[in-house]
């Protein structure tokens, strides 16, 4: 099995990154249109395409205040795969986010696809959020 | 032994992405500052830092018009991986790039750091470049 590992620095504390990961403001802020969100056990659900009409559901396996936030992804492309797994950590600059997408049985286009766009989102989508206040939440991201 | 895998595509024509890998002007647009480029067996030297005072050097390993480019870090933080290899090909959108950084003993922070770097360098700043003439070279990219 393969997995998406990536890590960035951000200039913002655990806590806000905590916010932008678990509130339904920070993931429409940085991700996209987010309809619920809600604690460990129940779903997510997370709006994809121009208009919004694809969802995913994500059922909400961990949350770890300002420290980690598990999904599984119950309903849409991701569901033959296995847990997303943010973890927070304190830095000197501010706090460090190592994203773990696990349990994909081979790197093929798909994994590729989303493993590019994962470094968009966090790089300059979740950053800019948290660093700025403005994200570039899908579907405002590049299509590739 | 693991490997970094990302795909994207981007509204350009494969000719026009393999002279973005493999001319001066191209690289200096959407990577780093770009010494050295050349022929097959010969050093390629790029310059990171806020100054360019971080040469790394690749040896060019392969090259086949509009098709693919392979190089090998031979001095700078990649010494002890692997083969970069830039995979391209035709699309009804213009061409699909599929980049392979291979021969990561660990998926450690180094390589956390570098896959979401290269999501943020091919996602944005390539196909930026290609598609409206201005890429976000390093240093111009986030500092993550």
């Amino acid at each position: 099995m393969y997995s998406i590992c990536q890590k960035i620095t951000i200039e913002a504390s655990p806590g806000k990154l905590y916010q932008a990961l678990t509130g339904q403001e920070g993931l429409c802020g940085w991700w996209t249109k987010t309809k619920t969100i809600g604690e460990v056990g129940s779903i997510a659900s997370f709006l994809f395409g121009p208009n919004g009409e694809h969802q995913v559901d994500m059922k909400i396996i961990a949350l770890v205040p300002n420290e980690q936030v598990v999904w599984k992804c119950v309903s849409g492309p991701w569901v033959e795969t296995g847990l997303f797994t943010f973890d927070i950590r304190e830095h000197d600059q501010g706090c460090v986010l190592r994203f773990q997408h696990e349990g994909w049985p081979e790197m093929d286009d798909f994994f590729q696809h989303c493993n590019a766009k994962w470094g968009f989102f966090f790089v300059v989508s979740l950053k800019s959020y948290l660093e700025t206040g403005e994200g570039q939440p899908h579907p405002k991201d590049p299509s590739i």
